[in-house]
């Protein structure tokens, strides 16, 4: 057994659920194989415990950096912070300058306010709002986080065997049954869904994901932006995950629609832990209404990854490359699919592209890793792009995938059995999205 | 106007509230006139933005420096990490050995999560608790972070009027109103008010802080401990402030009362943000039940200055030299007071000390720190101490304060009006702790 599989071992005796993120269970990839830890990260670059190097072609730190692992700019930029000194009994002056550059990006806005985890970043939103329209029932349609506020969702339904309906995979023991009808789901792309749930449960505040697997269809998102409009819902738009990634800013720039508040997080520091709510001043101010103060979002290592990643994004355009390598690769996959014979569906943006089997999606996923991780990729069925995804990076995990796609296609036919290729058993799932 | 001022005014514009944490508000120590914000800090120095260096014997940034700020050994190892990456799709090795050295340290406990700052602690701790006995009430007495859990406290009451009265000064806008009478408040050593709660209220979960202001009476702890064992209720600690303060590990071990959770923050990284949920694995295994994830949570500044943070408080036995210099401080803000017949009351265990005047103490507290601040020194009317706070800074920080104390006097005797000495207006109040 490995170094990494070793330690992942002793982590699960010591650490409910073995890690700190479910995304990054090495059960979520491949069990008892995956390396599990790193010690040196740098471009798309993965080291294990053992010195063996990976090139990743997954999700890139679930999508925290899109310039890169270990960008030089922006890592020099936090060693002279370090050198500086990291915290004092005075403020940091980068948070200013970077809540100045945030409204600067998003000129419907005025104000911000920054933790340092996404977490905390939408509960932060959710108060903000609720103080603002002094109404406390939430419409919500996506991932936002783990805080007792979003899980109570599951309450919702009766019987304790429904308990999981509304957000599939999301476990709720410990939150309050109080919170149960204080917060409703919407589907994406379903107006008539979410404006029933405004007419009948008093909602004060809307939030979503602006685009996650699929685009918004038939102005879905103008009807939305109007109707919380007409109705003094402060509309919330969650881009932890979907900015910085088809435009410098929102992904709803894309789509020309403005939130009273947005949300970034992940690609924001390229890394180190910042997080930002971006909003309207009309709807801001109320957070002087109600107590949202915490020690460690005076650090000052998280503005000041924030500020040079910005820059660097800026002077990269890093969305258009991203964007684009996203692009190649989602065409890329469906030619090899075609080539082998395999059905496959495409998801996501560009750069946080992925696809589906129509059949044995998780098994073949599995061997997928399997047998790509022999060949020194970190890879399952998502790549989410980095400006260090060149061209022969994405080559030469292309030329990989060809053998791999050949046996699944042997599957297919009925030539091989994937489970007598599978030497693991098959990956975790995950929780499911609402879009 | 100093550039630190003419900074804030900019952040006010831009940030609701100006900063991200109540107490390093400007307004709390010197309307108009503190510096704000910091270029450089070292030791128990501090760089404002012009370049002006003080003394800071006041919070050394909120207690999160026991062993001064830009300390070299544990600055060392987060240069290094910083250089060999900061976040991969794999996880950081580092938070395994944390955990492990955490269990060490607190050998009624098997098992640990943790975040980034204080407030996710508390909230994971409380989700866990929930989640390990079914029951969501649960009896408070200390300060726990701006989670929607903990400020509920507030909505008990019935009046609007009366809707601070429990905790004071902690503003519940956007707190939904369905969690009241979920979480109540008790005060500190009153061990029939706790019983009386857990006899009526259907408490599953107790979370204290250890000590703060002053010590336990009456086997306070004791009761506290056997009352939660025979109703099968989970006991926390609080030992976001007060851990690593007066042993390795939390204040618990002094009185030799051991919870089922506790929470460290503040000290764990020094000036990092880290912090943990420490627990026995009958509560902790709870969290397999419940959704707790967060991308942030998996980078590896925080635990890489921890482990450190640990290895060298170990080394120094630091919680003795901060306790020895607190209880130093003590004494001589006592002699000196004396000496100039003003009256003080010290509170706060030695490391984290503060006093109170019997009169005026709010400006008299102001004028102390314009008039410090002219000599150099970041000081109001606490001192929480560092161990780079040697017998020079503290002799040199008497030596100033003694000409202060002086002209207090003379208000005292009438022979100075303070609101005359003043040259801004008074300092903001912060909110009151329950113990």
């Amino acid at each position: 057994m490995d170094s990494g599989q070793k330690l992942y071992k002793r982590a699960k005796k010591i650490i409910p659920g073995g890690t700190m993120l479910l995304s990054k269970r090495p059960e979520m990839f491949l069990p008892e194989k995956w390396p599990a830890y790193f010690s040196r990260a740098k471009g798309c670059n993965v080291w294990d415990l053992d010195g063996n190097k990976y090139i990743d072609v997954s999700i890139m730190g679930i999508g925290t950096n899109s310039l890169g692992y270990g960008h030089e700019e922006v890592d020099n930029a936090v060693l002279n912070t370090v050198k500086k000194g990291n915290m004092s009994t005075l403020n940091c002056p980068e948070e200013v300058a970077l809540a100045e550059k945030l409204v600067e990006i998003n000129p419907w806005a005025e104000m911000v306010r920054f933790a340092r985890t996404g977490g905390e970043a939408n509960a932060i939103a959710i108060r903000i709002a609720r103080a603002a329209t002094g109404k406390d029932n939430v419409a919500i349609c996506g991932y936002h986080g783990w805080h007792d506020w979003y899980l109570s969702v599951n309450h919702n339904s009766s019987g304790e065997d429904l308990s999981n309906h509304l957000l599939p995979g999301l476990a709720t023991k410990g939150v309050p049954k109080n919170l149960k009808n204080s917060v409703f789901p919407f589907h994406y792309n379903d107006f008539e869904e979410l404006k029933k749930l405004v007419d009948h449960q008093n909602i004060g505040v809307i939030k979503m994901e602006v685009e996650r697997n699929y685009g918004p269809e038939e102005n879905f998102l103008e009807k939305v932006r109007a109707l919380a409009t007409q109705k003094g819902i402060v509309l919330i738009f969650d881009e932890c995950t979907s900015g910085f990634r088809e435009t410098f800013g929102g992904i709803h720039k894309k789509y020309n629609v403005e939130p009273d508040l947005a949300m970034y997080g992940k690609t924001l520091g390229n890394g180190y832990a910042i997080t930002a709510v971006v909003g309207k001043r009309s709807v801001m101010e109320a957070a002087q209404n109600t107590f949202i103060s915490s020690t460690f979002w005076t650090e000052r290592i998280g503005p000041t990854a924030a500020l040079k990643t910005l820059e660097v994004m800026e002077k990269e355009k890093s969305w258009e490359i991203i964007t684009n390598i996203g692009l190649n690769v989602q065409k890329n996959w469906k030619k090899l699919a075609k080539e082998h014979n395999l059905t496959i569906k495409i998801n996501g943006i560009p750069s946080l592209a992925s696809y589906v089997f129509s059949n044995n999606h998780n098994d073949y996923k599995t061997y997928i890793t399997q047998e790509m991780l022999k060949k020194g990729f970190l890879a399952g069925t998502s790549l989410y792009a980095s400006i260090a995804h060149n061209e022969n990076v994405i080559d030469s995990y292309f030329n990989a995938l060809d053998g791999v796609f050949l046996n699944l296609s042997k599957c297919e036919r009925g030539d091989e059995n994937i489970f007598s290729l599978l030497e693991s058993r098959v990956c975790d799932l995950g929780f499911k999205r609402l879009n």
